[in-house]
């Protein structure tokens, strides 16, 4: 079985207050990839510049990320964000968006990409990503992160879209903004009236939720006393959640499993966040993130005890 | 056993988008009070005004509270908040405060109120709290709120009071203010530091966070797709927590027994938000809040199946 993911690949500029990074490997579906690569094979369809190197490549390599779709645009420059922190992390200013590459990508999928099990969307133009998902019509699974400017820009195209796909992946913010309730139960009802099936609420350093016909779960974030970076936190907790999901091809889809995708994309979400960029992803191992599934599980039950109240 | 508890005992003015009340009950130790009062006996201290009258007391008798400690001041008025919140409710903006009675009040406890077992220092002047905090020196628990007016006015005093209490229950926004530390974890630790060995954040509508020297544990808010009311929401959750030990007072309060007290203030609270002021919990019964804590253990827990992943 394989998983495609089709985004942005990306060199990011990233300032916090623990440091800064003028050009590190990025972008939407290099993180989703490194992370969904610890549960099945993954294939990454994108465009990159002549400035992308043997070092980025060796990056996804590393981690057997399959990069063969992975197009290199003669002349091009790579897709470029910069951004700036705020002191506690939860505030972020983009100062530059160059699409450069990715201004006129048509994706074309090989054979093996569209022949995946599972499909994740990552967050680039809803036209791009509605182009992907019709070549992949064998996929039992396909999931779809956007952002905030698509909703703004393109909200038609992108309601296209998530009506087409099974999972939709998206800031809880964002979450109440395409839908226009304040919300957010309300605003995930909505979504699931329009197509998919599993709707998950990222909500930054608080965790996430998941809203499905079959109820309610939430995850709060794995607690660190040292966050050193974001960038790329959301799409490593899709690649985590998407990667489960496609480690198990012969399992349903239910709420108990989707319930154990969310802690894993909790756990490899929390380690993103740790160092700079793709740098502690990159060098994660199994065993991390067995363990961290496991401290998730005991920082997040409590065993009721009957008790007689008040009345 | 007792528990006492010192705070404002309020008129409010709330708009939210879903209604709003020109006057109604409210205060920090009323609706902590009303949530403790399914726990143990309670014991209100607090001045009102003239305008205090027979309808409002009733709300507080009619859950058993008992009022003996509440001063009538003569010629003086209730103390007076009003506020407006924003489209999701996580916004609100002060319009005004009279602290009126509160301004000249000086806290004399009877003796059953300072005979208390538990006592809790709802959001007032911090020099109010310790003038409690010293007359209850029998008390096995003592927790403290309080809000970034305090840590702006009067960071010292508040930080005396926080230093001779067991547990500080604050909003995160204001452990980072108060800590000048970005990160939720390292403001912890700096509290657990000052004396206090036991901290609750409290994170609105994401629920709440317990950090102790034996942990940390999270819970989300409980899912509601109607919320009408925010106010007093984190009083009614300290009224649950604080109240579930107060009901144990034969047990000692380990890590457990603080997250199942966590699990019965979230659910307190998401009562409290459903309805205006008090109005919800007012009539709450004993069955509904054991029902909702049943549920927030089914939409907080994962059980993980081993599963090798990719190294």
């Amino acid at each position: 079985m394989s998983l495609t993911v089709v985004g942005s690949i990306a060199f990011d500029a990233v300032k916090t207050p623990f440091g800064e990074r003028p050009k590190m490997l990025g972008g939407s579906a290099v993180h989703f990839a490194l992370a969904a690569s610890f549960f099945d094979t993954v294939r990454v369809v994108g465009p990159v510049g002549e400035d992308f190197g043997d070092a980025e490549l060796a990056v996804l390599e590393g981690r057997s990320v399959e990069t063969a779709d992975i197009e290199r645009v003669a002349g091009g420059q790579t897709f470029f964000w910069s951004g700036v922190y705020g002191w506690d992390l939860n505030e972020r200013e983009t100062l530059a968006t160059e699409l450069n590459v990715f201004a006129e990508f048509e994706p074309k999928l090989s054979e093996q990409s569209r022949d995946c099990d599972v499909l994740f969307l990552a967050n680039i133009q809803p036209e791009l990503q509605r182009q992907v998902r019709d070549q992949c019509r064998r996929a039992r699974f396909v999931a779809l992160d956007s952002m905030n400017l698509w909703i703004e820009v393109a909200k038609q195209s992108l309601e296209a879209a998530i009506a087409d796909v099974d999972c939709l992946i998206l800031n809880d913010a964002e979450l109440r903004q395409l839908t226009e309730q304040p919300n957010l139960v309300r605003a995930a009802e909505r979504i699931l009236e329009m197509g998919p099936s599993v709707v998950v609420a990222k909500q930054g350093e608080y965790g996430s939720a998941l809203i499905t016909a079959d109820g309610f779960f939430s995850l709060p974030a794995f607690p660190l006393a040292d966050v050193c970076d974001p960038t790329g936190a959301g799409d490593t907790f899709a690649g985590g959640f998407v990667g489960y999901i496609a480690a198990h091809p012969d399992v349903a889809i239910s709420h108990d499993l989707l319930r154990r995708a969310m802690a894993y994309g909790t756990a490899l979400a929390s380690f993103n966040v740790q160092e700079f960029g793709t740098e502690r992803v990159a060098r994660l191992t199994a065993a991390e993130i067995t363990e961290r599934v496991a401290q998730l599980g005991r920082i997040t039950q409590f065993v009721d005890v009957p008790l007689t109240l008040r009345d």
